[in-house]
């Protein structure tokens, strides 16, 4: 049983072949053209498919996920990334089943890369045997994925989870999404590092201005740094305050670039999820650091894809216990 | 095959058998004595249980559902009604499974009030075949549920779709919750009587000042009533919106008595949600009045009695395909 998984980035599009225990087989990946045409695009796509269809592991391919920055229409097959202009409602799943060597039977299965990420921590990662779980990304952006009563819940497009672009401050600054006051405006690293340049931090000579620069100069005591830390902390828990009231969370997962900060980042997190997580069934809910890293957006797309095969060709393993609900 | 339900709440406690279309057979209610005992509340859900048992409909009694006034801990059965102080952790299940004349096979099943309430929509209200909805009762307090995958979503302990106490501005008033800025310190009668009292609007004489009030003025082209009711509405759209990017929703229903304000209310929900619904796959969610209005919180725990039976109990009735998840 081996399940094969794509992961489309604005930076890399990555291939794998997946064992049942999530573990890597084959490897393959290519640049994206971010600036390219679709017809360059899905060339790349088609070169690290052609790399895994030529190891001997793709004559026992089960399935095929596919993870892919957002927005993705799983209903229709569609890709949409906001960093990658020429793919727009971009036909990916079904150019996916039209390389030459993928066996007619497989349909492959498209979720977003947030969702992915939650799919992977579930299966091998912090989330393990976790029934209901969010998990999220902090990096350039924020997103996130859920987990419900044991399964993904991808939602009827695959968009579901995307924490980022929940409003905590309703008369805050616009987000380029058009809403106002979304948690990414203040908790991504682009904003992190944004805000502490504004409050006066300025980074040591030659270091670049960034989120991870940020962290540093709070670590050594910098007050402007901790204040940028402390306001995306308090907007990270406002969210997944939210999310706990409305779905009930038994755990909450945070990885991505921010997240490498560790307790200067989950510090502040836990600290106003105190304030914000009243009620009871939304109090104390923990708060970690994902357990994959490198490639949970392959590990997850080989999830979902095993997932929505279903149990009888997943066998006995997590995945196959549960459903991909969209 | 008739549905038993109860439902409890702070100013009556009431009872009902209902047939598989979602019916009426019988009906009995007492009132609360909110502030009486344990022993004195529960002898009054002992007397609508009698007044059941009495009717020769019950002795097809396949399940019951009890929906409740929150906290509610469904997985221990218990409860603990703001408004019923009382009741702190009550064994509300165990209660009503030793009732002389409860079936054995019978096993009470325990949702929150708003739950019930988003059961009741599915089943025969404003919510019918939809499978992801959210439904909101705005009223003296704010709360929801959420149907996802054409299923209740309950949460682990019953409270799942808490729409009323999450934040849409982390800065905002303190909220007797322990939180700030929660959508019920915007959007309940409550808050809207009171923020329309604050800026100079006093209801004519003799007249409460009341939501109905602020509502009546603002048709009459109150600005200060108007203001009342977009507050509310902008705090009501955030967190729909909110909701809508972390779950994906088809429709959501407002039912309570704020909500019989009408367009008052519903006119600046609308207005606000095209702002903060800003992602393709949350834009143009429709936001409709509740289908049933008195007996929904009846309806809704029969519902969610029938569904969590299982389909080989609940026939092939709507209720009977889908599940409580939680």
């Amino acid at each position: 049983m081996v399940y094969g998984a794509l992961d489309i980035g604005g930076t890399k599009i990555a291939g794998a072949l997946v064992d049942g225990a999530g573990r890597l087989l084959a490897r393959s990946q290519r640049d994206t053209p971010a600036q390219g045409s679709a017809a360059q695009l899905m060339a790349q796509v088609t070169a690290v498919l052609d790399d895994l269809a030529a190891r001997p592991e793709w004559t026992a391919l089960s399935c095929l996920g596919i993870g892919s920055a957002g927005p993705v229409d799983t209903a229709a097959g569609t890709v949409s990334p906001v960093n990658i202009p020429a793919w727009r409602s971009f036909p990916l799943v079904d150019r996916v089943r039209e390389h030459p060597r993928m066996p007619a039977e497989i349909r492959p299965v498209l979720v977003g890369d947030a969702v992915a990420m939650a799919a992977a921590e579930q299966w091998t990662g912090a989330a393990r045997a976790v029934d209901n779980a969010l998990c999220m990304v902090v990096s350039t952006g924020v997103g996130g994925g859920l987990i419900l009563n044991g399964a993904l819940h991808a939602g009827r497009s695959g968009n579901a989870g995307h924490i980022g672009h929940i409003t905590v401050d309703q008369h805050g600054p616009l987000c380029p999404c058009g809403a106002r006051g979304c948690v990414e405006r203040f908790a991504s690293g682009t904003a992190i590092a944004a805000h502490a340049l504004e409050s006066g931090w300025t980074p040591p000579p030659g270091v670049p201005p960034t989120a991870a620069a940020v962290a540093d100069a709070a670590r050594t005591g910098d007050p402007r740094a901790q204040a940028a830390f402390d306001r995306a902390g308090r907007a990270l828990a406002a969210a997944i305050a939210a999310t706990a009231a409305l779905v009930e969370l038994d755990f909450v997962v945070v990885g991505g670039g921010v997240a490498q900060a560790g307790e200067t980042l989950f510090g502040p997190i836990r600290r106003h999820l105190a304030d914000y997580a009243a009620l009871d069934f939304t109090r104390d809910v923990p708060v970690v650091p994902a357990g994959l890293a490198l490639d949970a957006g392959l590990i997850g797309a080989a999830a979902a894809g095993a997932a929505s095969a279903g149990p009888s060709r997943a066998g006995g393993s997590t995945v196959g216990d549960s459903a991909v609900r969209s």
